[in-house]
This record gives C-alpha cells, sequence and structure tokens, in this order.
C-alpha cells in the first residue's frame, strides 16, 4: 500500500528527476500552491524555472470539523511548475501518475475544460481539470496573467489535491482512514488539528481581531511597496489573504466589504508583481532567460505531385473545450475552403472533423498545380508610343525594358477607348504544394478561441497548445512552417497506446487509419457510437438513456468513446431527481438512466476515453458519484429535520452587503415589497404573503449553500414537504425565474411579483449604495437582476401599472440609503433597449418606443403597432411632420398660445386641424389615425409661414401652437428617432 | 555533487525507513523545528511519536543581507524526533551522515556536550552539537521538559543544520554557493529574498505595527486557550514569538520588555503543553502509549569463583561532558570502595578510570567470598531462663526455639555485668558474585552528575544514558541489573570500528585489551599522548604548543586523542592574539602554537579522536577557522574604519531598559558618576573623562556584536589604534573588569572608578525599576555586578570614601527611578557577606565586621585585626563585656546619663574608667587596647549593681551609662555578633 508520505515522496523524485527544484512549503498561511512565492513570483518575467513542492493549502472556508469525508479546512496540495512551457507537459505529468502506481492505461485519465482565474491575484490560466475515473484529480493550467501582467514565456501549473488522489488509490471513503504513512493514519497524524482549527476558523476566531490583523497586514505590504521590496510585501499579502479568508469563514463578510477587500488585495498583488519583475530586471535575471524554440528551417523547394490527390491536413492539440471542438471545425472549415478560392488550385469537396485532440482537413482531387493565367501589362498610348516614323518612342521602350521585351514585341490593347501598348505574359500556376504550404501555415495562425492563451510557441494563441501538424498531400509531405511549429508525416493517437506516435503513409483513407487506432474523427460518429452503446446498456437493464443536456459536450470530449453503464444505490432515489440529475450532468458528464415512464433508474451512463479497464473505471465513477450523493443526502436529510422557518432564521448570519444588512433583512424587504406592488395591480392573495414570509428560506438549507444552483428549487422541494400549498411552493420557486437570460419565467402572477420585489430590491439598494456595475464587473449581478425584472414585466402585461419608476421608488422606501431611483432605472432602461435590439427590432423604430420603457410590457405593444404602421405612408407623412415640429421647437417651449394672434391662413387652419384631433385616444395607430388631418396643415405651415416672425406676439403663438403639437404626440413615440 | 535538495530528500528517505512520519514545515514562522508542533506538542505525554522533516526556520537576528557567508535570516533544518528514545538514537544518527554520503571512519565526529534551554517555551534538554571535523553541524538533544511539563518518555530531538552540512560536504566557502539544485545555486534560488527579508527585519519593519501584532497575537492565543484549544493556541504563540524576533531584530526591545514578553509567553506556551496533554488523554491517547523497557530477568543463582580475582566493571555511556568525565571517575572510586567497605569481602587496590564514554573500575584480588563471621543472639537473664531446678524456663525455650536450637545447647554471654542465656552462629559469607551484584548495581543507581536527564530507562538518571554494563570477576560474568539494564561480558569501542561491540574475555588487563581497540582509558594516558604528539607537531613547524586553558576539557572531549597540525592563512596573524586565541580555545577547543618569544604562529593543533583521515580532518578544522577568522577580520576591519565616536553613536541603537534610555544614556551616566566618585576621593586625572567619554563604545563595534566576551578588550585594542593614549585605553579594559568571580580587576584607579561607576549604575537602575533578581533568575546579572563592585572597592583601599551608600546615592542621582539605594545596599552587603564566607572565614567574624560593609576594605582591615585578636583572652574577655552591655541595654536607650546620680562604688568606678577612655582610636586592635580598662569595671558593675534600680533617676543614670559604652563600642564591631 502507497502511504500518502509515500505519494509524496514519488512526487518529488519523480519531478526532481525531470529538472524541478524542490522547495519548501510556504511560512505562513496559504489558501493554494499558487500563492507561494515560488509560482506566484517566479512565473513573472523572463527567467526559466521549475520547481515543485508539496504546500498544505488553507482554506478556512471549507472547514468541517474533520466530519464531512472530503473537505478539509487543510488540505495537501503538491504543486509542479514548468516554465517555459516544456512541449510535452501532459505527457510528463502522466508520467507522474504512473510513478504514483497508476496504471494510466487501465484508468480513464482525462482533460476535462477549466479555467482557472483569481480576481484577488490579478491572475488567470487555462488549462483542465484532470480526471481519474470521473475524479477530479489536478489542476492543470497554463498560466497567462499573474498580478495582472502578462507572463511570457507561459509557465504551465500542475497541482495535484493528494488527499483526493490517496483516497482513490488506497479506495477509502474517508479522509481520515487514508494510510498516511506505515501504521499511522491521516486522522490520526492530523486530525486534532483539523478539529481545532475548524472551531477557529468556523467558531472561535475573533473577529475583530482579525480585522485589526487585516489592515495590518495590507499596511505592511504598502510600506513595503514604497520601500521597493517585493518579497515581503507579498509575504504580508498573503497574510492580508488569510485574515480575509479567516473574517469570511466567521461569516463577517458582507457582499461590499469583500469587493472592497478584493480591490485592495489585488491592487496590492499587482504592485508586487511589478516590483519583482522590475527588481529581477535590475537584478540582471539571475537565472537567465528562457529560451524560446526556434522556428523551423523553410524548405530549400517544393516537391512536386504530378496527379490529383487528397489533401490531409491535421492540426494536433491538446484536449480542446467540447464548444471549441465544434466552433473550431467550423471555422476551419470556411477558411480553408476560402483561402483555396483565393488560389487557382482545383479541388474537390473540403471536409473537416474535429475531436478534443486534432482537427483534420481533407480536400478531395486536389490538382498537382495551379490552372496558368495570362497577364497584361499596359504601356504608354499608341499615339505617344511611336513616333512619326513608327520608330518607339523613348517612353515605349522604356516600359518594354521594364517588361523585359524587346520594343519591336509590344502589343496593343484598347483600354477606354484608346489604344495603348502592352505586353501580354502567360503566368505559370504555382505547385500544389507550394500553395499549400502558406495556405495551411496562415490556417493555423488565424485559428482563433473564444478564450485563447499562449504556450511556448513565439507566435500563436488559441484555446489550447497546438503540438503538431500533419500534411499530406496524397503521399507527399508538405511542409507547413509555423512559429516554431513544423508539419511532418506522423500523427498522435492515445497518449497510452504502445505507440503514442504513428507514420501516416497518405493522405487517403486516413479516418478509417485513426479509426484503426481508436480515434473517431467524427463527431457523427462519436455521437452515434455514444448513444447507442448507452441504449444498449441502459436497456441492459430496462431502462432508457436520458440524452438530454449533456451529450453534445461528452461526444466532444472524447476520441475513443467508452460508455460505461454504472449504478449507484437505489436509497438515493429518495432524492429529488433534480439533485441526482443536477450532480450527474453538472458535475460529473453522466447520462441519466430512466424507466419507460420517466422515473430515474438507479444506472447512469459515464462514457471514458479509450480502451479502458471498464470493471476499475466504473468502480472509479460509482465511488465518485456515490460521494457526491453521499453529501446530497447528508443535506437533504439535515435539511428536513430542519422547519423551514429555522432554515429562515439562518439567513441573519448571512451579511448581505453593507448598509443593506443581513440576508433575512432583504428576504423582509422582498416581501414587503411584493405586498407593495400587488397593491400597485389590485392582486389580493393569500399565496403571497405566505410566500413572502418564507423568501429566500432556502439560501439558510445547508443543500443550497453547497450547491447554490439549486437555489428556488429546493425551496420548492422544502415547502411542499413542509406542508406548505403547492401555490406557496411554487411561487417560492418562481421568485428565483429567471436565472439567466433565456430561462423559464415565473408561472403565476404571485411569483411574477416576488421576482419583481427580489430584483427590484437588489437594484434600488445596490445602486442606493453607490456598487453600481462597471464595464468589466458587475460582482452582484446587477445586469441580470434588471434583465430579469424587465423580462418579468414583459411576460405579465396584466402588471403594467409597476413601472420601473414606481417600483423602484417603493423598494427604495424600505432602503435607508441614497435615492439611486433614476439611476437604476436608466440602468434598468438601457437593459430593456439591449434586448429589443439583440431580439433583431430596427434600432430606430427601438428607440421610439423607448420612451414607453417605464413599462415595457406597453412598449412592446407599441413596437408591435410601429413595425405595422412604419412602411405605411400615411403613417411616414404624420412621422416626418411630427418630427419637424419637434426639430423646430426649442426645448423648453411652453405649449400655451394666444389664437388671436395667429393670423395668416396656414397657420389659422393648422390651429383648426389641431383643435379638432380627438383627445384621449389610446394606442399608437389609433393616435395616428386621429391625427392622420395634421399632417397636411402642418406641411402647409412650414411652407407658407416663417415661425420666427418679427412680431414677438405672433412668433410666441406660432411657436406655442407648434409646441402644443409636439406635447401632443411625444408622449406617443420619440418621433425624432424615427428620422 | 550531492546537491542540497538530494541531501534533504535523503535525509527523509533514510529516517522514514527508520519509521518517523513524514510532516511538511509549518506554516507560520517559526525559528526552530522544535516549534513545530509535531516536535513542541508531539513530545509532550506518553504516546509513540516519530518524525522527520525540514523546517525552514526564521531568525531576524540574523539577517545580514545576505553577505556574511554562513549567517542567514532563513536557514534549513532538518528535524529528527524518536519518542521514545530508541536506545541507540546515536547509531542511528551516524546511519544518517552515511546516507548523505559522509564517510564517518575518516571524519571526525564528535559530540560535544551543549544542553539546550527555551526559557520562553519552558522548555529544556541535554545533549550535544555535533561535531564534523569541528564544524558544528547538528543538535543532539535528549529533550526532558517542554512547556513546563517533565516529559515521560523522553524524546530524542535531532536538528541537522543544512546549509552547514552542504557547505562542508561541498567544499564552498559561501551558503550563496551551495548547489540547491543541479544548475542553481543556493543564492540564485534564495538569495534576492534572504536579502529583502533581511531588509526587512533589520530595517524597514514598521515598530508599532509589530508591536500591536503581538498584542493581538498573544490575546488570541489567551482566548483558545480559554475556548481549549490548543493547536490554534499554539499557532498564535508563534506567531506571537516572531513579532517578538522582528522587534528585536529592529532593536526596539529593551531589556525589561524582553523579559516580561518572555514571561508572557512562556506562561501562554506552558498553558497550551497543558492543554494538549489534557486533551490528548481526553482523546484517549490516539497513538497508543510508548512501550517501557522491561527491567531483566534476575539471575537464578549467582556463580562462585575459587580464588582471588580482578573485578572489571564497566559503565557504558554516551559522551559525558569533560567535567562529569572527572566527577563521576572520583565518585564512582569513592562509591565502590565506600560500598565494599561496608561488605566482609577482602580485596586489593580500587583504580577507576574514565573517558567520555566509559568508567572502568578494577578492583584488585577479590576474594572469591566474604570472610565467615560469629553471630550472638542474646536471650533472657540467666537467673529468668532456668528454673531452681535448672531447667529451661518457658522463656528460655521460647528463645532457643526463636533461634532454632535447643534448649540444651544454649550458651552464656555477660552484658553489662548481667548474664543472659545466648546462641552463637557461624555466618557463612556470601559469595563474592551475589556481594558484587548488588554492589555494583547500587553504583549505578547512586550515579549523578551536575545535571541529570532521563532517558529510556524508566528509572535511571544521570548526566548521559548509560546504555551498557560489563562486569567481570576474573573471567566468571557479574550479573549486573539496574532498572531495565543487565550486565554482560561485551564492551564497546569506536562507533565506527569494524567491530564496534567486542567481548570481553577477562578482567585482567583490561586496560591495555581497550588500548589493543584503540581506547585510552586513563586520563593521564591520554593527557601525556596529547602533550607529546602535540609538542612534536608544534615543534615540527618551530613552535611551542600552547596548553593552557583547553587541555583539561580535550583530554576528556576523546578516547582515542589524535592529535592533528593544522595551519591557518599568516595574514589573520594581523589580528590581536586575543581574539584568535579566543576562537581557538572558546569555539574550537584548539591548542594554539606559540614562536619561542610566545608571539602566535600561524598553526593549531586539533585533537580528534579516532583513527581518521587525519588530511580530510585537518582541511575541514582549517575551513571551520577560516570561516571563523574571515568573519572576526571582516569586523576588524570594519570597525577599524569607523571613528571611536560613530561606534559610540551606535549605541543610541541599543535600547538598555524601560525608563533607563539607551546604551548611550547609560554611557553617559558611567561617565558622570565616575567623575562624581573621582571628586569623592579627590583623584584629578584626564584619563578619566577622555575614558568617561568613550565609555562603552564598543559595544558598538561590530566585533562585540558578534564576540561580546571580547567587550573591553576591544575597546583597548580600538582605541590604542585610533590614537588615544595607553592610560585611556587600559581604563576603557578596566571598565569592564571584573567580568566574573576570580577574573582580573582594574589595573588602575581610574579603570576602578569607571567599574565602580558602570556596576552602581546598574544597581541603582534596575533596582530602582523595580528589575531585582530572584532566587533562580538574575537575568540583568545584578549579583555579578554586585560582586564586582565589592571586589574593586576591597582591591582599591584609597577608595575607600566610596561606600556603598554615596555610591549608590550618586548614581541614582542620575536616575528618574525610583528610590532603591537602601535595597541596592543591602543586595551588595549580602554579596559582600557571601564572599568573606566563601574565603573561609569564621561566620561570627564575618557578621561582627559587617557594621564596616559600606567600606568593604575597611571592614576587610577590621577582619584582618580581629581575627588576629580573636584568640587573643584579653579581646575575650572585652568582647564578653561589650556584648554584655549590648544585650543588656533595651533598643533605644539613651547614652546621656548624670554622673551625679551614681553613687555605688562599681558604678561610679565604670563612671571613672569610661571617662578615661582615650578617643579617637583607630582600628580594631587599638581600641581593644583603648578599652582593655573597661572590662573588669563592666564585670564589677554587673556584679554589685542593679541595674534596674527603684529610683527612676538612678536606672535612667545606670542605664545611660551603659548606652553610652554601648555607643563607643558599637561602631567598632557588632561584638554581639560575637557572642
Amino acid at each position: 500500500m502507497l502511504t500518502m508520505q509515500d505519494a509524496l515522496l514519488a512526487l518529488t523524485r519523480y519531478w526532481t528527476e525531470r529538472g524541478c527544484v524542490v522547495v519548501q512549503p510556504y511560512n505562513t498561511e496559504v489558501g493554494a500552491g499558487t500563492l507561494n512565492p515560488a509560482t506566484v513570483l517566479r512565473v513573472l518575467g523572463p527567467e526559466p524555472w521549475r520547481v515543485s513542492y508539496v504546500e498544505p493549502s488553507v482554506r478556512p472556508d471549507d472547514a468541517r470539523y474533520g466530519e464531512n469525508p472530503n473537505r478539509l479546512q487543510t488540505h495537501t496540495q503538491f504543486q509542479v511548475v514548468l516554465k517555459p512551457d516544456p512541449g510535452d507537459p501532459q505527457e510528463l505529468y502522466l508520467g507522474s501518475l504512473a510513478a504514483l502506481g497508476i496504471d494510466v492505461r487501465a484508468h480513464d485519465v482525462r482533460f476535462v475544460e477549466d479555467n482557472w482565474a483569481s480576481p484577488a491575484l490579478g491572475a488567470w490560466g487555462l488549462g483542465w481539470e484532470v480526471w481519474l475515473d470521473g475524479l477530479e484529480i489536478t489542476q492543470f493550467t497554463y498560466f497567462q496573467q499573474a498580478g495582472g501582467l502578462s507572463l511570457d514565456p507561459v509557465s504551465v501549473e500542475i497541482t495535484y489535491g493528494i488527499e483526493r488522489i490517496m483516497m482513490a488509490l488506497q479506495g477509502v471513503s474517508h479522509f481520515k482512514d487514508i494510510a498516511y504513512a506505515p501504521g499511522i493514519s491521516y486522522g490520526e497524524a492530523f486530525g486534532q488539528s483539523e478539529y481545532e482549527m475548524s472551531r477557529y476558523y468556523l467558531d472561535d476566531a475573533d473577529v475583530e481581531a482579525n480585522r485589526r490583523l487585516f489592515e495590518e497586514y495590507a499596511a505592511e505590504a504598502r510600506r513595503m511597496l514604497d520601500a521597493r521590496l517585493p518579497v515581503p510585501a507579498h509575504n504580508y499579502v498573503l497574510k492580508c489573504s488569510h485574515a480575509f479568508n479567516v473574517l469570511d469563514a466567521r461569516g463577517a463578510i458582507s457582499t461590499t466589504e469583500r469587493a472592497r477587500a478584493f480591490g485592495r488585495m489585488r491592487g496590492l498583488a499587482r504592485e508586487v508583481a511589478k516590483l519583482w519583475a522590475d527588481r529581477r530586471a535590475e537584478l540582471g535575471h539571475p537565472l537567465g532567460i528562457a529560451e524560446v524554440p526556434a522556428a523551423p528551417e523553410p524548405p530549400a523547394e517544393f516537391a512536386t505531385v504530378d496527379a490529383p490527390a487528397t489533401l490531409l491536413f491535421e492540426i494536433g492539440t491538446e484536449e480542446l473545450p467540447p464548444a471549441e471542438v465544434i466552433r473550431t471545425a467550423d471555422a476551419v472549415r470556411a477558411a480553408v475552403a476560402d483561402k483555396l478560392a483565393a488560389t487557382r488550385l482545383a479541388h474537390g469537396d473540403v471536409e473537416v472533423h474535429a475531436t478534443p485532440r486534432r482537427i483534420v482537413v481533407l480536400v478531395a482531387d486536389v490538382a498537382p498545380r495551379e490552372t496558368d493565367t495570362e497577364r497584361t501589362a499596359r504601356g504608354p498610348r499608341v499615339s505617344a508610343a511611336f513616333d512619326d516614323s513608327g520608330t518607339p518612342t523613348k517612353a515605349a521602350q522604356g516600359f518594354a525594358r521594364g517588361q523585359g521585351v524587346d520594343a519591336a514585341d509590344l502589343g496593343r490593347v484598347v483600354e477606354n477607348g484608346v489604344e495603348h501598348v502592352a505586353v501580354t505574359k502567360t503566368v505559370v500556376g504555382r505547385g500544389a504544394v507550394a500553395v499549400l504550404s502558406g495556405l495551411l501555415a496562415e490556417v493555423v495562425t488565424g485559428l482563433r478561441a473564444e478564450k485563447n492563451m499562449r504556450w511556448n510557441d513565439p507566435a500563436l494563441s488559441f484555446s489550447r497548445p497546438v503540438r503538431w501538424l500533419l500534411a499530406l498531400l496524397g503521399t507527399t509531405p508538405v511542409p507547413v512552417a509555423v512559429s516554431a511549429l513544423a508539419s511532418g508525416s506522423v500523427t498522435r493517437v492515445h497518449r497510452t497506446a504502445d505507440e503514442p506516435v504513428v507514420a501516416v503513409a497518405g493522405a487517403d483513407g486516413y479516418p478509417e487509419f485513426l479509426a484503426g487506432h481508436g480515434v473517431t474523427v467524427s463527431a457523427d460518429a462519436r455521437r452515434r457510437a455514444i448513444v447507442d452503446r448507452a441504449t444498449e446498456l441502459a436497456a441492459s437493464v430496462g431502462g432508457v438513456v436520458d440524452l438530454t443536456g449533456v451529450l453534445d459536450e461528452v461526444v466532444n470530449l472524447v476520441e475513443w468513446p467508452t460508455p460505461i453503464l454504472g449504478s449507484f444505490d437505489p436509497s438515493y432515489l429518495d432524492l429529488p431527481a433534480q439533485i441526482l440529475t443536477t450532480v450527474m450532468r453538472k458535475h460529473q458528464r453522466y447520462l441519466p438512466v430512466r424507466a419507460a415512464d420517466g422515473t430515474l433508474l438507479p444506472y447512469f451512463v459515464a462514457v471514458a476515453n479509450g480502451n479502458v479497464d471498464e470493471d476499475l473505471v466504473r468502480t472509479g465513477n460509482e465511488a465518485v458519484l456515490r460521494a457526491r450523493y453521499e453529501d446530497a443526502a447528508f443535506f437533504w436529510r439535515a435539511d428536513l429535520r430542519t422547519p423551514l422557518e429555522a432554515m429562515k432564521a439562518n439567513l441573519e448570519k448571512l451579511t448581505f452587503a453593507d448598509k443593506l444588512g443581513s440576508m433575512a433583512d432583504r428576504a423582509d424587504r422582498i416581501a414587503a415589497l411584493a405586498a407593495r406592488l400587488a397593491d400597485v395591480v389590485g392582486v389580493a392573495d393569500p399565496t403571497l404573503s405566505r410566500a413572502g414570509g418564507l423568501a429566500k428560506f432556502d439560501l439558510g438549507s445547508q443543500m443550497v449553500v453547497e450547491l447554490s444552483s439549486l437555489a428556488g428549487f429546493m425551496a420548492r422541494e422544502y415547502a411542499v414537504r413542509a406542508g406548505e400549498t403547492e401555490a406557496v411552493a411554487q411561487a417560492l420557486y418562481d421568485m428565483e425565474l429567471p436565472r439567466s437570460a433565456g430561462d423559464d419565467l415565473p408561472s403565476s402572477e404571485v411569483g411574477a411579483l416576488l421576482s419583481l420585489a427580489d430584483r427590484f430590491d437588489l437594484l434600488a439598494g445596490l445602486f442606493g449604495i453607490g456598487a453600481n456595475p462597471t464595464g468589466s464587473s458587475d460582482p452582484f449581478g446587477l445586469r441580470r437582476a434588471a434583465l430579469g425584472a424587465v423580462s418579468v414585466l414583459r411576460a405579465f402585461p396584466a402588471l403594467r401599472e409597476i413601472t420601473l419608476t414606481r417600483a423602484l421608488t417603493l423598494a427604495a422606501a424600505n432602503l435607508d440609503v441614497a435615492d439611486a431611483v433614476e439611476t437604476a432605472r436608466e440602468f434598468a432602461v438601457r437593459r430593456y433597449e439591449q434586448q429589443l435590439l439583440d431580439a433583431g427590432h430596427d434600432h430606430k423604430l427601438v428607440r421610439a418606443v423607448l420612451v414607453h420603457a417605464d413599462a415595457p410590457a406597453l412598449a412592446d405593444e407599441v413596437l408591435v403597432d410601429l413595425t405595422a404602421l412604419v412602411d405605411d405612408p400615411a403613417f411616414e407623412v404624420s412621422a416626418a411632420a411630427f418630427g419637424r415640429v419637434r426639430r423646430i421647437v426649442p426645448e423648453g417651449t411652453a405649449a400655451s398660445y394666444d389664437p388671436t394672434a395667429l393670423t395668416e391662413p396656414a397657420e389659422v387652419a393648422l390651429h383648426a386641424a389641431f383643435a379638432a384631433v380627438p383627445k384621449g385616444v389610446v394606442g399608437l395607430a389609433a393616435f395616428v389615425a386621429a391625427t392622420s388631418s395634421l399632417a397636411a396643415p402642418i406641411d402647409a405651415f412650414f411652407e407658407e409661414v416663417l415661425v420666427m416672425a418679427e412680431d414677438p406676439a405672433v412668433r410666441a403663438a406660432r411657436l406655442g401652437l407648434l409646441a402644443a403639437i409636439r406635447d401632443l404626440a411625444a408622449p406617443v413615440l420619440d418621433w425624432q428617432a424615427l428620422g
């Protein structure tokens, strides 16, 4: 049995043998190995660095008194940094697993997209979590930025979660049972400390003392920065961060305090990073400058081919995120087609396939060379090219010389009716290999993803590193050189294959060739394989596989899909199915299995990658799911034992935000606001007051504390089980809707009122304390809240009396903060505007109806009318007339006038027409109809009358008349916006 | 080349294979690996524990910006704890050196006494520093107490100083040059951090912030103790300690603050320890209870021998401190002789030899058994033993029965003239083996040293562990069982011998047998060997070995003395010889080599132990000395470049004590006080004011900061070189004298005045702030100061006008603290009294002269006179008379009387005799002579006159007369003390 201390020694030895320096854990508390200066400072600047170390990582928030089998306030990370990226870090990593005795061929080891960002550090990177049979055992990141500085070269950071690895390897289900050393369990060695430090972090740490420590540390960090000493400054930033984490675990940090503290720590961390980088430069970079891989030699000449052939071009990558697999296939297909179209190379179909590790381009029947063409160069006019004697002039001779022909051989060409001398040459098409060499290089250079990273290549940037290129025209290698990459005639198949790198003889039949090595290059084929096998497996236990949700992702997570049927203890089926499927899909990417009636069966299908030992992988995945379900079942049972009021009481311990009280205060405000909004629209439903009284109670449940995405859902579940009515339960669920753009909306008016109250309280409160979102940062989710409120208002036209202004004013009345109703309203209006634009409405029409944005449902209706009317010539005339009135009348002009001052016929006629317009017309179409009689008099007025008459009384009357018309039309539309 | 990270891995592997758990360095700053809870908490209580770990140990005080080749603010310890003591920890340790590739046979590996105590932790232990060719590489301690709790079982703590070991193994002379990892030096990896953290600790740490941190940490530790959470409490004690260390390095801690902070930390540490032990007991000691070695089976019967034989008894120990080698040999010699004398076992000479690792007892001609003796039991009187018929009475029969004889066989014995019945039996002597078995066991049990420790033996306690016993009577094994130890017939020779454990055939010729294995058991022989060889080696370079100082110690540091001649660069001879010899003797136990004229030569003799590779050991020792001399030379050169005034200015940065200002303030006070004292005795010497102005300046020199024992000496050296007069230089040197009891005294009056001023300022100041010494603690050295002042006053009778009272009063006048003159005076008087008693003076005489203690030189003279007079019958008579007067006169009686009230002849005569005594007599003898005429009248007075006459006037006159006599005698001696 490999003990935990053996494992740490084995990893240390493995990485030492691969050139890593060993350093010690940092001697102040850190939340992760990343924060050790051996990572976070050393990744900065150009110096090479390879290091490995153990880091006991302290996360006060994860303290559980040692009772939770998987969660510890101090867990052990093993950290590796490779700078620069050695080019094969995944292979090195797999070697380290083998060094731990893990048979990487038998197990399902996967690189699953997981990007990392630490706003407090000003740091981010792209990479994966590594799964061992579904268990996350390592974070693998290409570190892109630290302390706000872009990293060059990029570092590879590998962080092993040692306790999890040991639990899996030793087959124990509680961290305390890990064999730490011969005869000593983890619990025996560290159990007391785990309990006591949990007590400290959760219950006993003095909040005020830790606040003072935070301030002292921040101030000392500041002083050290001023003294230009990055090492002690960093030390104090770490202490600062730990003090913050202690306060957070004690529940003493409000949302606004968090934002402020993060801002402060981020600022310090950025300065530390900058200073460190500067100091290393001043010291002359003692460890030298990392070498950049050199660009390959360009080929001396290109090969030629004689007959049309298939082009095979493969871009080999490290595991792409599933969404990028699809996106990249499309992009490459388009790029290749477009670029080929710009050549004169004849070719057949362009076919592109993609897997997580490769994009394969196959172009049929590529001609051996471009077709030849003729190119004509135009010279001087014939009249200027020959003298009277027909002898070529100097101009003609010069042209001929420039074209490399004899003047006697000059031809003629007519352009715009004028005859010029000219030279026509045949341009011989380039060979296909030469054409493709450059073209394919451009395809690679042009690769872009939603999030792009850099690795050891000096010039490329893509979703994940590009590690190899394979380019064959038939059997002829096409040399493609991109930055430091050069194409070859080999591909890479499974990393754990006997022969992971294989030679490729020719382009034809390449998908079959890959299939022979276990790689299914076609996404459709993979999908079919998964569906067929999963269906078969589900059927074997009398079930049907549920493919919703994750199939697209799974298809693009594997090259060699191997569906495996696993089971779980049927007792977990007592949990709501939503919990079980959320865990399966969101956390594990498993396909649920259902009975014919749709109920869940205690099975799942995991899709492994490759020719794994299925029993081993099944066992591993089952253990992971069991641990997750055990957690969930524990929370479920604990919550069911807890009265709803008791959960609700927990809200008092959740600080919401500075000046906005606790989450309990917020829930009370939501209930009160919902009641006021109900009054506004005359809704009187006892469901509302009961649901309001329970608002947000599930945030105090253990389940939602752990799985926050279940907020609302759990409220409904727990409410029903606690004997509340279905309507109350549903209203509580509805209150959380919509959770994101496009999500379901509340299903009842009561639910809608609660949803609106929730969102307007948030908007009024946070704008009131000045926590306005900025372009890049919206930590409180105010955009989502505003969009949600607008969506609900649009969906419930019956609630249109609840205008933005009214709702925000009522919300603000419950709060003791600055009045920010207008700001918040404007913010919501802008979200509404964007919604309309995103839905494809014409921006002029959108702007025109925004006068009604305070009641979005009304604005929606006006927009419908407007869209119908906009091409009607009569409407156009009216609109032009109202727009013209609006433009001419100065801002602030009163809409009153003395009709007796109007004497000109056109103005008298306009006055009469205006007076005849019926009042109180509702709806755009009706208004347009009612005012259609105004358009002609307005036009006549402008043609015949000078508005700015010399006589002030006349001028005032004319302006007053126009202003009255303006004011008549203004509430209906922003007419000017249509112009 | 073994890199440093290889070395750490090798040690980890070695100790892991020996059952040690590996833990990580602690994640808050610690000053030593001991402070990691894996040591300081785990050594408490009965649970077994074996652990090893790396600990980067932070000592802000050792920060040197990375410039000093041997000193770092963070150095790397490798820590091992073995609990309980495995019985062979030294052998295990040597194995670990071998695991580092150190050839322990070729090198001189030595265990040199070095005891460890951490008052701040309430912890101590006995053990050694381990030397590798003269370089201290490891601290090896039997941990006896922690947190104020006695440890049971005792733990072995082994702390490797990794940087030093690496420097020696790699042959580099600066820590930055250590090959830390392949291609990366220590300096490259950690140099910037070393520099920056030095900056923080020495220059930039905010003092007030760190003071606040200290308080926060202490308060949080207090809270955690109250919450019964020892782990977080310990964590905060460590943070407290680090904050203190930072403040100390910043020079912000005064002597009194230090004492207070230590007291506080000690108190917390004790509570943590107690709480941890209690909590472990409450948890049921999760790791079990350490096993105690069992006592051996007692022998079924003892062997017998037939002829007188030599007894060999060897007590094998781990390396005893040199002083204990001598002391133990004497004690064992006495114990064996005394115990043998209490038996009837005939024997010849008792011979005892000792080395650091063994005490060998050889007793010649031990008889095979004790001589037989007769023992008579007395029964009833004959008169009661037989009835009239001569028949034995019941009494006699009972007696006979009790003695196991027939009543008819009763004999007779006469006692005190009365005849009794009696039984006489022959007691047969016990066999020698049986006698010796018990006797020798008692010798072992009775072993005691100045400082005693416990190890894995449940019952023994001695200077160092006793590891084996060898007992042979001739060739017959004598079974000696002491606690868990049992004797055998084997001994242990050099640990690195091919056969470290060898069988011993017989007692005869044992010293020669040991010599055959390289062990010289006779201290005289070792001394001769060292002197002869060292003389020879010195002669080989034309020199003479200087044996003063360390020879006694060296003789008892080795069993197999191997003097080795080493050399050092002659350029170091430019340094004052005192520095060179101080380093050689005090730090390295080397013998200096001098030329015929006494000047130092650039050589030394180191005495290694065993058959080492002399070249290797020489090289190692030379490197150690070079490093030490390089340090010293660096300081020397730096100091010589510094004006005396600049050094003196540094004193302002040295805080002396709360309310007593800086060391500069103290130096100023010393100068002022010395001037006042000079006024008292009428000394006017410009030397005094110049020397006073420079007082203590060398405390600001780098040399004295590093080698504080050179204070005063360096003042003289630097003063001369700075152009001061010899007299000024000498006075500065004298000021520091005497440094300890028996040390040299100042050589001039000016020096004496400065020395007195120094000491009286200290006494008046520290008593003034209430920092009085206690029975066990005298952190400010007030005892030494008082003894020094008294010694100087005694040595300079010309200064006798400087009384204790006057000097302390003048000193106090310079200070703004409470008046403690009387307390300080009394303290000094008690020291003087003790000096006199220690010198063998009769305690009555000492008490009698203490009336003069304010001027010790005067008291000395009186004591001389008194000692001469005390047996003179005339003095006795006078003394008795004055004593009688003193006793009879009530306290407070005035010494005035009306002579006319005296009428009785005896009182009139006494009055007349008293009146006739000449006044102003100086000196005891003269006083006795002058008052000899009083003795007879006093006696007559008491015989003939009733002092307490009924007439009040008469009574008053009589008492007045006696009081006048009392007052005449009182200033001369405490006459009553003589009674």
